[in-house]
């Protein structure tokens, strides 16, 4: 179901009703974040990651997500993506009949232990098991490696190490590796080497990059990573996912701000950037959640702009 | 006074006390514009746009910029600029001693048309005597060539025309060209290329790229500029700037989002990111003018974070 990657196609992968909106102080109903998936499909999303199988008492914005998968219509032309954090969350995504599975693990010891209570390794050998899994039961599968261009706990972060670990994953059977800028913090050059040498080493449709807007660079490092060869892109509708406790504070790379690079780069995404900002401003009335993205914000003042 | 071009070498041309506080709602008095400045030099902004000459009736934004100029200290390191429309606002730039003039023109016909009243060829004219005028009195001069990459009332923009206006104004005796993407419309393939163009032909001493970050686009655009070879660019402390019918709406590409990517390519501004910041930070406060820079919201939200 994977699009081709020819030169200019560029695949889009939604994160925002999953990594949006687990990092905003709003929570939605299930109808709402249903509603929300409906319009972005409409507006031409192929991959969206739905929901997450965490606990609720560490992530009640993904409360329900079994809900969510439950009410969306089945359909040949969009891969429902399940955040899995371990063997319990899997069981869970397996009983709502998810295909298609997200793991996560980070480049970061440090933040591996704060986030998963547990080292690299431990969490690799997990993997092994949930991959196989999931390759036994012929579902598609990817995994996220968090801070590969910088940690908050770290520092720098060696990118050969996120090579060996992504290169362990795609050896356990994941089917892309998509690297997490999770800060905000890679720089254009780094981004457009590191990306060079993972899209080389793995081959364009196993990799991914996961970009935050954290410090205004998001477009710029996509634009980068796309000239060194880089066809799939993980972004939120509204840049939304910024921290709770600082409002406005930029998320994910915003949707709209990636089509409208990709569009400007004759990059086919098969999704309309306007459709996709006006779900941003259906989603900043009806869920009070405040919208980051500049193209948003622009596109959405010209319309009052009258 | 300019700085010299080595490779690295990146000259920030600051346009906030005027480019950006002509286009907020909120009008700044005389001593807290003379403030604005003398932070911006203390940390570290060699060139500043302290003034505009329009008659108040328009701008009222720029009203008394003649006070603003008198109460400045001179110094011999930073380079205090005039905004000039016409005749009657140079007479009385040159009254308050200024010796460092910016002239514009608009690259469309109809733009001009509405902006100045006049077509490019009459606006041309009256550009050649003022230019003289400020040769023969030894001053340094720059002129905004506006609509570079499109325009709101003709669409695309032919680059041949921005360049044979540009190489009449620098006939004419002008210091430099500064390429002004207006409505922040350029995308960058095509900025990449015009630039590359526009260095080539003038040298890098002689040409600055004035970006809006209207769509999101002001630092990509950057980035793909100085790889073209430009090594001069305009830009707004917070990127201060946007339409004042849409807050926060952005404006000019903000100083400290242009100076986090420089620094990141190791290019040398001589201006301190964190400094500009606080600077930003201390307009919404004491200005109450929304600050768009995404590098501002994280670096203070940083800050409150604590």
């Amino acid at each position: 179901m994977s699009k081709e990657s020819t030169e200019s196609a560029v695949r889009v992968f939604e994160v925002g009703p999953r990594d949006g909106l687990q990092n905003e102080s709003e929570i939605l109903p299930v109808e709402q974040r249903v509603q929300l998936i409906e319009r972005l499909i409409a507006a031409g999303s192929k991959d969206i990651e739905v929901g997450s199988f965490v606990h609720p008492r560490w992530v009640p914005q993904m409360a329900a997500s079994d809900e969510v998968f439950q009410q969306l219509k089945p359909r040949d032309d969009v891969n429902y993506w399940a955040l899995v954090p371990n063997m319990r969350g899997l069981d869970r995504a397996l009983d709502v009949g998810a295909t298609h599975l997200a793991f996560f693990i980070s480049a970061s010891e440090t933040h591996n232990y704060k986030n998963l209570n547990r080292g690299i390794s431990e969490s690799l050998d997990e993997l092994r098991e949930m991959l196989t899994i999931a390759r036994d039961k012929g579902l598609t599968s990817r995994a996220y490696v968090s801070m590969v261009f910088g940690c908050p706990y770290e520092g720098d972060i060696d990118f050969g190490r996120v090579m060996d670990i992504s290169a362990t994953l795609i050896d356990m059977g994941t089917d892309m590796i998509s690297l997490g800028d999770t800060i905000g913090i890679g720089k254009p050059l780094q981004v457009r080497r590191d990306c060079k040498r993972a899209v080389d080493t793995f081959g364009v449709d196993h990799v991914a990059l996961h970009l935050h807007d954290t410090r205004g660079m998001g477009v710029t490092n996509a634009m980068v990573a796309y000239e060194a060869g880089m066809r799939c892109f993980d972004s939120s509708v509204g840049g939304i996912g910024g921290c709770p406790f600082a409002p406005g504070a930029a998320g994910n790379l915003g949707t709209e701000d990636l089509l409208y690079l990709m569009d400007s780069l004759d990059a086919d995404t098969g999704i309309d950037v306007a459709q996709i900002s006006k779900i941003a401003a259906w989603l900043e009335q009806e869920a009070h959640i405040t919208i980051p993205s500049r193209c948003t914000n622009y596109l959405q003042s010209q319309r009052n702009d009258i």
